[in-house]
């Protein structure tokens, strides 16, 4: 049943803990998103811990927004013991397309990694099925894909659900498409809105681990309505962005549910 | 004497240079909070400067919020400069208790270096002097602690001034032990707030650096009140943070001891 | 033709991708900047990637505010692919003349990379060019040195455009030299405004490649206009620096010349 209502509730009662390897230039955004939501974050990323701390999480998250060879191999690292725990896995392979070394990496973590969700855009997740893609930088520019049928290919060629974001998102796992509405188009004018909803759908997993599909499809609609209410009110992208966390902050379970725009695609 | 105002005169008046090597999550943070409160700030982390960065210091913050193998050499090659040139040290032990890679650290720096003050929530604190706590992640969870006399026992056995925060915080040189009470409920909400706590006790020590335990009891003191200020208007962590360097840059020394809850405890 | 609000035009258009390889404590900050403006960033430093990243950049900012080993090699190889292409290169020589490890990485970077714009403070300039200056930290404290004259010199024994912030800013290419009068009080009390400077260089740069004297004044002139709309209503340095995107974000071409103050000095 999909209801982000209660996947709140339930997260702001046991406050779980979500593990992130994320990136540089988010990581205060990601951890800052997810407290305001009601879990509790913790970013580390030494090969020496990343297993101890995998190990008391309830998600792991992977960003590799900005990657070197340590980082890599944390992941790689802190992944084997959430796929061994059988703790929800989220990957964002930010840049894949980009460049090689991204999608290789995006790859490599795929293959090794028992991923439950992979978030990115239309080129990111393009790429990582083999298809053409425009990506430019870590934007994606292409145009003319059929985001519905993009996720579910996505989902069943690496085994994921696979969360689309865009304009209006699409999540699959490879038969259902969920398509999500919500969201203001001031979150592409602030770094890291996209970085931010891996990791609040980190949060959603770990606190709905037995359903995946509609976690992640909660986890988008949920951030979404906390942009709607940050963007009204906001005079551009900087103050938008410090609503955005009161906003989430804010959401009420109460109305919720009433406010996602979920349906299938 | 403690008078937060006067040593915040002070600091407004010699603009002290705090060397930090903290953390990735909160480096920007922690820097603007410095900046806020009238010191300067500087972030260097390479083995290739760090002594060279120390000596021109007139305090030096370590915070092991996001570790690695050469950052932990950096902290100990300032930490060396900093001993011998007397100036005060300020330990961060992030996680301490988490995980072994982070209670290891903090021990082998508090070994090595001529650590001041060290600040820190109170599972943290307890990891270091071997008491049981329950520390998940980085947040503590430890509950039914006599929080006062974790404070005079920790100071007593790492041979620093003992910070430890938490709805109210206790100051202890050993002997004497001060409670402060200021402060708000947001801050939790916010990450990097506990960083920021320890990156102005920094400014405190290096404006006071006569009277430890006074200092950062003051320290802690101001920012609680900065975060009353920044509490009331606020919608929710997003504009809190953003008005947390207002209400730091706007600290008026003339009402500032006025406000202050600082007793003994 | 200096013309700032003709440059944000063909940017907006455009949307150029800007490469940077910049300190940990403003990647959000500057990459926020950037998109704010109508830029696109990209925060990419693997030595494994760079160069590829550059490859499809069209400028590259290189900023050296927390150094380490690799992140040096990544400048390097970036540089390379960047001269080669011909695409501008903006270098920030962040501590230059606290620290020689910063000296000298940034003097290494002007041996190898054609470097097109420096941007930097009158203490980092003036070490770059072999003068006496005052550094602490990364705070410049020169005072008493003629900095239209800095600016000249620099430029041409460095062979390049010279930009040099402070309450007045001075930019050159060793004959010319345009004084810009934009700004507020309040960018000292924010860290890493000088970094987004940088950044907004590289995006105007980008804009306008041929012209890189007129491109640096302009990219200063309109960065300084946003700051003197985000202190209008600011509370201070938080509340300023969110309003700052806001500003950024807003810049409005229309009016944008008419409120640049560029004057040659």
């Amino acid at each position: 049943m999909i209801s982000a209502a209660s996947t709140v509730r339930a997260m702001r009662e046991h406050r779980p803990l979500v593990h992130q390897i994320t990136n540089y230039v988010v990581m205060n955004e990601t951890a800052n998103a997810t407290l305001a939501l009601g879990a509790l974050p913790v970013m580390a990323h030494a090969p020496e811990e990343v297993e101890e701390m995998a190990r008391i999480a309830s998600a792991l998250v992977l960003n590799i927004g900005t990657l070197s060879e340590h980082w890599v191999e944390a992941m790689l690292l802190a992944g084997g013991v959430a796929s061994a725990r059988g703790i929800p896995v989220v990957l964002d392979p930010v840049g894949a397309g980009a460049t090689r070394y991204r999608t290789d990496t995006a790859r490599r973590i795929l293959d090794v990694v028992r991923v439950t969700v992979v978030r990115g855009n239309a080129g990111e997740v393009a790429t990582l099925v083999g298809a053409e893609a425009e990506v430019r930088g870590v934007e994606s520019m292409s145009t003319g894909i059929d985001v519905a049928e993009l996720a579910r290919e996505a989902a069943r060629r690496l085994g994921v659900v696979a969360s689309v974001t865009g304009p209006v998102d699409h999540v699959s796992d490879g038969e259902r498409v969920l398509a999500v509405a919500n969201g203001d188009a001031l979150l592409g004018a602030v770094t890291g809105t996209g970085c931010m909803s891996t990791a609040i759908t980190g949060c959603f997993l770990a606190a709905k681990p037995e359903a995946p599909l509609e976690a992640a499809a909660e986890a988008l609609a949920a951030f979404g309505v906390a942009a709607e209410d940050a963007a009204a009110g906001a005079a551009g992208p900087g103050t938008f962005h410090a609503r955005l966390y009161d906003s989430l902050y804010a959401l009420d379970p109460k109305t919720l549910d009433d406010r996602t725009r979920i349906e299938d695609a």
